[in-house]
């Protein structure tokens, strides 16, 4: 019976790879994934010979059925095959196009959770994130505007930290203005604390701490996860922490 | 100069511990956390031959400001200690009483991300959080209960995908039940599709595929993460999906 790992590689380098993660890449014959993560992972893999005798399938970003479909049908024939994506196997991960695609195919299926964006990104940004919060992403591509308003008009009234991923890109140069022009209009002050995440785990990760006033100010891209405190959160030695709750006194 | 590492572990075995986290613990001569994480943690790590020369600090479940002024003072006498919680660093970690405990010590501090139960749940269960989604605690311990029932509602409004930790101890039988009731007053069909991911990473690892309706009617305990879909959200062949978006004819 044919193997279909659904793995997430964490934030790039090999370090925030799981165990796991590794073990099923390099139980595998067949690797697929969008060529900018194949990358990634043979970059976070160099050291380890079996990387160069694996098969490799990837494409572009728009790929992603493509992908999936061609690596349910290779596990079908009986093969060991991961669809790999970085951060989290779930979250705007390739989990949900393979169960959507996969049928009553007699394969094992089996998602090795990783390392997302939201834990990443907060980890070197201090703890924004210490008790509840909120994800959404400011792409418009399989998301209606409308939806990702709804979104961040609910998670400022539920006063959540917000991470924001796929907070710009060439396309949507403008998302990260929108979304904060909403979260004002819904009443979040220009005073609460924000941070930005570059390039996490990758060359050149760095850090942004500024407020919702200023946080347009910065030059912001795809490669980045953006922040937003909420009511408790608060900067320290350059650091965001949103208290967890406990008497520290 | 000391090092403090704010460690992650994930769920449980060793299989999903990051590279990072791993190599943190081994650089560590004292690990400090709560009683049971320590137990999991020498368990998942029992076939290292250098866990067992490790000194550690434990205590139980009230303690995390104690360990993590311990942990603070160990580190500022030169030494590498590592804080570790199950789960990520940050997210109802212990990530946050560093930092707000936290003066200007001359000590470097790490936080290094985890696989949370959100994700590492999503991935028993299919993918129920391909999109945005929400983390909310059920515990009252350390957030008033208003605040649990506005983020309730919130999410409930915004159509997010939720995620409830800490959903029920023998302090809070009815917890579940409550916010189940807020969510349906606020238009949540019955009909919506729900998780429970039981002991993830553990003994006893298994899934329930529900629906709000019914999701009170199971045995649901502190050991255990619950998923409530939103209204795209349906279950196939056993597994919930989430649709990302993507056109999968």
């Amino acid at each position: 019976m044919g193997t279909l790992y659904v793995v997430g590689i964490g934030p790039g380098g090999d370090g925030d790879m799981s165990i796991r993660a590794i073990e099923a890449i390099k139980d595998s014959e067949l690797i697929v994934g969008y060529t900018a993560y194949i990358k990634i992972l043979k970059d976070a893999l160099k050291c380890e010979a079996w990387i160069n005798e694996k098969e490799f399938f990837d494409t572009g970003m728009t790929g992603e059925t493509k992908r999936c479909k061609y690596a349910i049908e290779e596990a079908v024939k009986g093969r060991k095959v991961s669809v790999i994506c970085t951060g989290d196997a779930g979250v705007y991960g390739m989990a949900s196009p393979v169960f959507e695609l996969l049928g009553d195919e007699d394969i094992r299926v089996e998602v090795i959770p990783g390392i997302t964006a939201a834990c990443s990104g907060a980890a070197i940004l201090g703890a924004p994130l210490s008790n509840d919060f909120c994800v959404i992403s400011l792409s418009d591509r399989l998301t209606p505007q409308e939806v990702i308003e709804k979104r961040l008009k609910g998670a400022a009234t539920a006063d959540f930290p917000i991470v924001l991923y796929n907070p710009a890109s060439k396309g949507r140069p403008d998302a990260l203005r929108k979304a904060v022009a909403i979260l004002k209009d819904c009443g979040v002050p220009e005073t609460t604390v924000c941070g930005i995440a570059h390039s996490i785990g990758r060359e050149g990760e760095r850090v942004t701490v500024t407020d919702l006033g200023r946080l347009c100010d910065n030059e912001v891209t795809m490669s980045d996860t953006v922040f937003i405190g909420n009511s408790l959160s608060y900067e320290k030695n350059g650091n965001i922490v949103t208290p967890r709750g406990y008497k520290v006194d």
